[in-house]
């Protein structure tokens, strides 16, 4: 049952741009409906010029508990966080955020713990895999640096932008000694997972962010567009026998965790 | 039924301090319910000090549509407006604030005259009588124009603070040479209507605004509190068969003021 608003309602709000095709007011309000929690999440969509002015004042909001933020504040959101989680500091960038009981803000970044966890809900488990990866921007580094904690053996990873995919070999490589880890062809035959973290599947008519006649039904895939939840190159790879994981399932993973950092997992 | 709010809802907030009696989220939220719009109110509570700042930064919010300003906010919001209605201009003060389709913002003033339609909704007619207040604070200062426009032909006012009376009583005279207008004693008796514009009645335990034995049933009595919707006061005059009004009627005739304002009242 839908509880009603009133003037003792605590808040959470989603900071994005843009936010129309935003999953998360719909899943968080209906989990404080669920188990009957007096909140609710709302959207403010802010460009970057109104980020920085927008949170600080957010901050002196009594009934504010919480920020989810997203794309593309996720960086900026730091320098308004007094404490970090060690994904957050690992990646630069935070999508939770909570108020503290004294008041202090801590955050964290759920987007590669999600990731990997949305994989092992699957029953896919990455550790000691060989991982090809489509994408190197902010989302493909959180998934990255998550990948590598949670003990991937081998890693290519492949962007248009050659310098981007480069910085973020760098990074791996400098974080994770073990890892081997190259810039690479956009080639995902013989690797156990192949992930697209780039935004092509979103829009009709987007090409492929790889060559699905390279697998074999022995890769398994992965993307992180949740809408479609079914991307074309998912739909393709189920066609051809692999093994898949949607950006739902990464979602999924990542509200389960934020329900745990606010404290609503009852 | 209740619509899930999306990444694509219209936002309004509530601005005061406190906010924990506030009526207007469960009331807005029910009309948004009720007609289907996609939008929600939330309530903000934010101390003096910060609001400046926090509208400032709300104004930046794509999705933001209106604001409803409280305690004690009311005053300074005008700073923040662009264009005002008449009601807000005279009080020097505005409870309703929209984003025009330019971009700059309206606001009006409404506890005035919807005090005012709230006593015309039980039947009793303003114009051309005489009027007892206690109370001299913003509230009253709305209602008290709004009683002169209407056409109020004598206005007795009362205050603990006399300067803050003097004051509301030069305002009205120099806006309203016609208008009888006078502070005095405490007594409601021989006035057509008597109002408690003080908090007093809101907590268990409060004075009466004035001496009920005073009144006799020609008298009718009108209190601005909506929790409890009958007062102490109320409840005593209404025992002694003067007609009421109460704090609920004036908030329903402004929110109806406010949905034809915001375009949701079809």
């Amino acid at each position: 049952m839908s509880r009603a608003i009133s003037g003792a309602t605590r808040l959470y709000v989603l900071l994005g741009d843009p936010l129309d095709k935003a999953r998360s007011p719909e899943y968080y309000n209906a989990v404080f409906a669920a188990r009957g929690i007096d909140a609710v999440l709302v959207p403010m969509e802010v460009a970057p010029a109104g980020f920085d002015a927008l949170i600080r004042a957010l901050k002196t909001v009594r009934n504010l508990d919480g920020l989810i933020v997203t794309m593309p504040h996720k960086q900026t959101v730091l320098a308004h966080l007094d404490r970090l989680g060690d994904a957050a500091r690992q990646v630069g960038a935070a999508n939770v955020a909570r108020r503290e009981a004294d008041g202090l803000w801590f955050g964290d970044m759920y987007d590669g713990p999600g990731f990997v966890e949305g994989l092992r809900a699957r029953g896919i488990e990455p550790a000691r895999r060989s991982i090809y990866m489509a994408g190197c921007g902010g989302v493909a580094r959180a998934i990255a640096l998550a990948l590598a904690q949670a003990g991937v053996a081998r890693m290519r990873l492949h962007d248009i932008d050659a310098q981007r995919c480069a910085a973020l070999v760098e990074t791996l490589r400098a974080q994770y000694s073990r890892l081997a880890c190259e810039s690479g062809a956009a080639d995902p035959a013989e690797f156990d997972l192949a992930i697209n973290a780039t935004p092509l599947g979103m829009r009709p008519g987007d090409a492929l962010p790889f060559d699905v006649a390279r697998l074999t039904p022995s890769t398994a895939v992965a993307d992180v567009t949740t809408k479609p939840e079914i991307t074309p190159l998912l739909a393709a790879a189920r066609e051809r026998g692999c093994p898949i994981a949607t950006g739902r399932d990464m979602f999924e993973a990542q509200t389960a965790l934020a329900e745990q950092l606010f404290g609503w997992s009852r």
